[in-house]
C-alpha cells in the first residue's frame, strides 16, 4: 500500500510517498519528476552499507547515473567542511543545474545535502530518502537545511524544498532504539499541537519506545498522520512567517539543552522530549493549559522511553543565557510554543522569566 | 535629482535609488523599510576608508546600530572563509532574523554580503550600496548572490533579493579607470541586449573610458537605463528560467577566459568585453547578425578602453574545455546569447564547436 501526501507551495509542491519496499521503488518514482539523468547520492558509510546498494541500484534501474558520496556520521560533522566535501564531488562530477542529490539517511545528511543542493549553482534538485524516524516525519520534509556553526546549531542555512520525499518505514527496524526514540519525540509533538488523534492512538498502545515493539498499523499511521501534519503547517507558511513557529513546540529550551551538553549527552529528541515537558509545564503556570493534560503528555514521554527530567550537571542560568542566541528570538524576547489543549497551541513571548526558572528547577534530575 | 526604478518581484518587490549624494540618505531611505534597528555594515579596507564612516553616520543618524566587518578585498578572497568572517561577527553581535547585513562596495563585497544575508538563519535582510559601475549596473540588482570554488568562479551560491540598492553616482570619483572601464562592458552589454537607446547615447559620447571624461548627464543616464535593463529582465524572470539568461550575453566566453587567467590578467568586465567581441562574431559566421552592427559593437567596446582581443597566450583549446564545467551547459551543450540586432538577442545552444575555435583564432592578440 502507497500512502501519498501532497505538500502544496506556491513555487513548486510535491509529494512524500511512503510504502513498505519503496526504496526500490526510487528510481521509478524519481522518473516520474522529469530529472535530468546526473544524480549524486549522499549518504553516511553506516547507512549507506544498509541501503546504499540498492538506492543506486533502483536508480540505475531507471536509467539515472549514479555517483555518490558518503560523509562521516554525527552532528559534530554537520558544518561547512562536510558541504564543501559534497561540491568537490559536485564539481568533479560535472553536476549541471538540473542534476540531483538525493538524500539517503538522517537528519544530518539530509540537511545537509539539502544545503549543498540549495547553494552549488544557486540551486539544484534534490530529493529526500528518510531513514530515521526522525527525518521521515520531521527534517525531510519542508525545505530547511543547514548546518551548524561552531557556536550554535542550525546558523548556517537556507530553504530549499525537495522534488520528493521517498519513505520506506521498513529501514527502521535498522535504526538504533535510541534513534527511534528520538523521532518518537517529534511524533508526539505533532500529537500535542495539531493532531489529538494520532495523540490518542499513542496513548492507546502499550509500547511505544522500540520500534519492533509498536504494531506495524500504528507505525503507518504514526508516519502518515505525521507526514500530514508537517505537510499541512508548511503548506500554510513555507518561510516562518507565522504558523510554522508551532513546529518550534520543544524545541526553544530542547536547542538550548542541547547545546548546552555539547550535542553529545542528549540527542535532537531527547532535548525535544525535554523541552515539551518544561513547555508543557510553563504553560500550565499561566493558567493555559490543563494540568491533567500536561500529565498525559509526560505520560506519553516517558511511555517513548524519553527523558522527561533536565540531563544532570545542566546549568540553569545556562538555558537561560543560551535561549538569547536562539533563532527564534526576536528583539530580545524569547518566543515560546504553548499547548492551550491536546491538538492545540499558541505562540508568545511574554513568558516571565522567573517562571521560566521556576519550571526548570523542578525539572532537575 | 533622485532616480527610483521598481524590481517588481512575485515574494518581495524593492527600489533601486539613485542620486546624487544618496550615501548620506542610506538611515533615512533604509527607515521606511521597516527594519530592526541591527545592522551589519560589510565592506573592504579600501572602501571603508572612503565611504564607511558617511554611511555609518547616515545609519546612525536613523537609529540603527551598526556594527561592521572588513574583508580583503579582492575576487581571490571571494570564498567560504571570508563567508565565515562574516557568520563570525553575525554571531558574536546576534543578528537576528529581522537584522539587515549592508553591503558597501563592489561586486565582491556585494556577492558575498548577499550570500552571507541569504544563508544566515536561512535569510536576513540585505541592502545593497554599490561603489562600483560593475555593481551599480549589474551585481547589486537581481539577487544572485556567490562565492568562488576553488576550481570555479561562483558555483557556489543562492538567490537573495535586497530590499533596497541605493546608488550614489559620486563614489565612482574614486573608482580606479580600469574599474570603471569593466562596468562600462556592462553597459554596453545592455545596450546590445535591450537599449538600442543607450547604445545610440554611448555611440554619440566622445570618451567612454574614463568617469571624468564621461557627461554626468550620461552617467546619469548610463546608470539609469542600465539599471532599468536588469530590474525589466529580473522582474520578467527570477530565477533565470528563461529570459535572464539574456544577461549572460559576453558572459560564456567571457568565464571561461576569466578562469584560464586565474581571475588576474583580466577582470571581469574586460572578460564580458572579449565575450561580447567573440560572441557577435558567432553570431555573424551564423549569419544571425549583420557584420556592420558588429563592427559598431566592437568599436563602443574599444572606445570604452576595454580589450577586443584574447590575452597573449590563452590556450583556446582552454577556452574550449572551460566552457564545458560553465553553469550554463545543459547536457552538456554550451548555451549562448547571440544578437539579432542592435538591442535584441537570442539564446541557443547550436553553435557547433569549429565556429567557436575560429571566431576565437581570429581574436588572439
Ligand atoms: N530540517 C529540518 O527541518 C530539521 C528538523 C528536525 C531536525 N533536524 C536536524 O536533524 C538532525 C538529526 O537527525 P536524526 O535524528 O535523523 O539523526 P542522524 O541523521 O544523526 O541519524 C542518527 C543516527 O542513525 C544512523 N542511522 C540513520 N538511519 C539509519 C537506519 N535506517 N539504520 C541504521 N542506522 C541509521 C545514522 O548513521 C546516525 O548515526 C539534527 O541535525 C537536526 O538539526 C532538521
Ligand atoms: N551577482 C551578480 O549578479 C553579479 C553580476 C556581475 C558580476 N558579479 C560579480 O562581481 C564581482 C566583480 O565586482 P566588481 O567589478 O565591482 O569588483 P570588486 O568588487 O572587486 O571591486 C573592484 C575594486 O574596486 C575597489 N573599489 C570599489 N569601489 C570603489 C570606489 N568607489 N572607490 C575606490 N575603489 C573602489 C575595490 O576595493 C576593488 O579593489 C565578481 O566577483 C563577479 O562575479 C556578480
Amino acid at each position: 500500500m502507497m500512502n501519498r501526501i501532497n505538500v502544496n507551495l506556491p513555487e513548486q509542491s510535491y509529494e512524500i510517498a511512503i510504502a513498505s519496499g519503496n526504496l526500490d521503488n526510487l528510481g521509478e518514482q524519481m522518473s516520474s519528476l522529469q530529472l535530468r539523468k546526473k544524480i549524486l547520492l549522499v549518504s553516511n558509510p553506516t547507512i549507506f552499507k544498509h541501503y546504499g546498494e540498492r538506492a543506486i541500484a533502483s536508480l540505475k534501474a531507471a536509467n539515472f547515473e549514479v555517483v555518490s558520496c558518503t560523509l562521516p556520521p554525527g552532528e559534530r560533522y554537520k558544518n561547512l567542511n562536510s558541504i564543501q566535501k559534497i561540491y568537490d564531488v559536485a564539481l568533479e562530477n560535472r553536476l549541471e543545474r538540473s542534476s540531483t542529490m538525493v538524500a539517503l539517511g538522517g537528519g544530518v545528511v539530509g540537511d545537509m545535502t539539502g544545503f549543498a543542493a540549495a547553494t552549488w549553482l544557486r540551486g539544484i534538485n534534490v530529493v529526500q530518502v528518510p531513514t530515521t524516524l526522525l527525518a521521515m516525519v520531521d527534517s525531510a520534509i519542508g525545505g530547511k537545511t543547514g548546518v551548524n556553526h561552531p557556536q550554535g546549531k542550525n546558523l548556517i542555512g537556507a530553504f530549499h524544498q525537495p522534488r520528493l520525499v521517498l519513505i520506506d518505514p521498513e529501514v527502521l527496524k535498522t535504526l538504533p532504539m535510541r534513534e527511534f526514540r528520538a523521532g518518537m519525540a517529534e511524533v508526539i509533538k505533532y500529537g500535542v499541537i495539531w493532531d489529538a488523534e494520532l495523540f490518542a492512538q499513542m496513548e492507546a498502545s502499550k509500547n511505544l519506545n522500540q520500534h519492533r515493539y509498536v504494531k506495524p498499523e500504528l507505525i503507518d499511521s504514526i508516519l502518515t498522520r505525521s507526514c500530514q501534519a508537517k505537510a499541512d503547517v508548511v503548506s500554510k507558511d513555507e518561510k516562518e512567517a507565522g504558523l510554522r513557529a508551532i513546529l518550534n513546540y520543544g524545541h526553544t529550551i530542547g536547542h538550548a539543552v542541547e547545546s548546552l551538553t555539547g550535542y553529545r549527552l542528549v540527542n535532537h529528541g531527547e532535548a525535544v522530549g525535554i523541552g515539551m515537558v518544561a513547555a508543557g509545564q510553563i504553560a500550565a503556570e499561566l493558567g493555559m493549559w490543563q494540568k491533567e493534560d500536561t500529565q498525559r503528555q509526560d505520560a506519553l514521554i516517558a511511555k517513548a522511553g524519553l527523558p522527561t527530567k533536565l540531563p544532570a550537571g545542566v546549568d540553569i542560568e545556562g538555558i537561560i543565557e543560551a535561549l538569547q542566541t536562539d533563532k527564534k528570538v526576536k528583539d530580545g524576547k524569547v518566543r515560546f510554543v504553548l499547548p492551550t489543549q491536546i491538538g492545540v497551541v499558541t505562540v508568545t513571548d511574554e513568558v516571565p522569566s522567573d517562571i521560566i526558572t521556576a519550571v526548570l528547577r523542578g525539572m532537575q534530575g
